[in-house]
């Protein structure tokens, strides 16, 4: 069974993300996203900051976003970010954002990223410092 | 066989496109989507306005993008829009941006549009300025 | 003498607003000083919705920026949004962002609104709701 | 005399730039600026990259923006961006943005960058690069 681990935070929609139809622009979200990615790191000890003080960088291969119910100007958000463990060299996450007032959902989404080494290459193997931060969150064995 | 339209056009890497890691931030993309939805409306006329003129908004309700080679600043880039037709009251289109420098292919993606109408309800038959548009591009018949 | 009114907030920098530089592009300060008014807002009621369901716009006309000290990927950052009383039709707001760990100065600002009515033409007299908010706020006498 | 070099260019408004009001994001006219010095460090060899390459970076120090008249989305803009030469080792641009259809204008803008060195240092004096660029330009003599 796959080790799941979640963290959630929230935020509110910038004037500067409302489109001309008063709602938040479709490719903003992806900023919302980053917030849960940056939520988690915070959480679980993750951040971006830490892969690349490793020695990597976790560049996103693949985003997905299914649209369900828009936000608008004023309107606060919660979005629940996701982890869930793989035996590859690959970081998945999942979000759901949500509208607390209204309780909608609206919009579920989620990113693969991958490692990429110091010469840019791709590591193909799970690197050392993520191996010891999935034995940290009991994820795998000592 | 379903018909295909496309649409190709191009643009450079804006400096505030570019991360800390000096390649474009991966939500940036979906601004070269939009691009290239822009580029196909010009070619077919079938523009974000002339949606909007006919009483409808086509906002977007999925989205899906795989990063294959970033660009950095100072780059390039081409994107062909692919229209595929479908007898849902949906605008589906596909893309692919590549570095007309190396050649290689940055990025491909697909988006997914629906049609609201003028009282935000979801339009589930196709709109009769849709029907029109598919008969003047040949894609259904008279 | 005029009458000042201040609110603070603060927020932390997010991986898209960072260039590649590792600095915040200048650009994204002017979304710190939305958050700046937003907050202002929230205090005294007399957020961009209030302005706006009194039939009024308030667009910017006029921005400065002065860049101190650069922030990077995550630093937090606070605001101090200051309002000085003006007999004109006009918003005029000044701002002091600080990196708290550091206590530098990383920018001070200004922007200058003014008012549109609903026909978007400028109103070039104290609209009868900000009267009433300046009357609220001590402002001016009642 | 001060010597004065300008270099033309123009975009158009993308769907993305445009806020909640039907116009563009007063933000995102910095963009443009930056759209401005591209095709100025185009036309005369001066980009972002030149600097680069030759060890200095050129961060801005102050930007300072008047609105006149909003764009709109589907609208063109034409930027003029012009260099004015001072003995001060500082960078600093003037912007006028217009609409070509209606011929309007649309801001008026200024920048001013200093140089840092590649200790993140400003460099008080006059970098190598820069005479030798502004020999080059005739704008002071070899």
């Amino acid at each position: 069974m796959s080790v799941v681990l979640k963290a959630t935070g929230s935020g509110s929609v910038r004037f500067s993300e409302v489109d001309s139809l008063g709602i938040v622009w479709h490719g903003h979200y992806l900023l919302y996203l980053e917030e849960g990615r940056k939520i988690f790191g915070k959480k679980y000890n993750f951040d971006y900051l830490d892969i690349f003080n490793s020695g990597y960088l976790a560049p996103i291969v693949h985003v997905e976003c299914n649209y369900k119910n828009p936000l608008s100007y004023g309107d606060e958000w919660s979005i629940e970010t996701t982890y869930t463990d793989t035996p590859a060299a690959k970081l998945i996450f999942q979000y759901e954002i949500t509208n607390p007032q209204t309780k909608k959902i609206v919009l579920t989404a989620s990113t693969t990223q991958v490692f990429l080494r110091s010469d840019r290459q791709i590591e193909l193997n799970i690197p050392g410092f993520f191996s010891e931060w999935k034995k940290k969150q009991k994820i795998i064995s000592e």
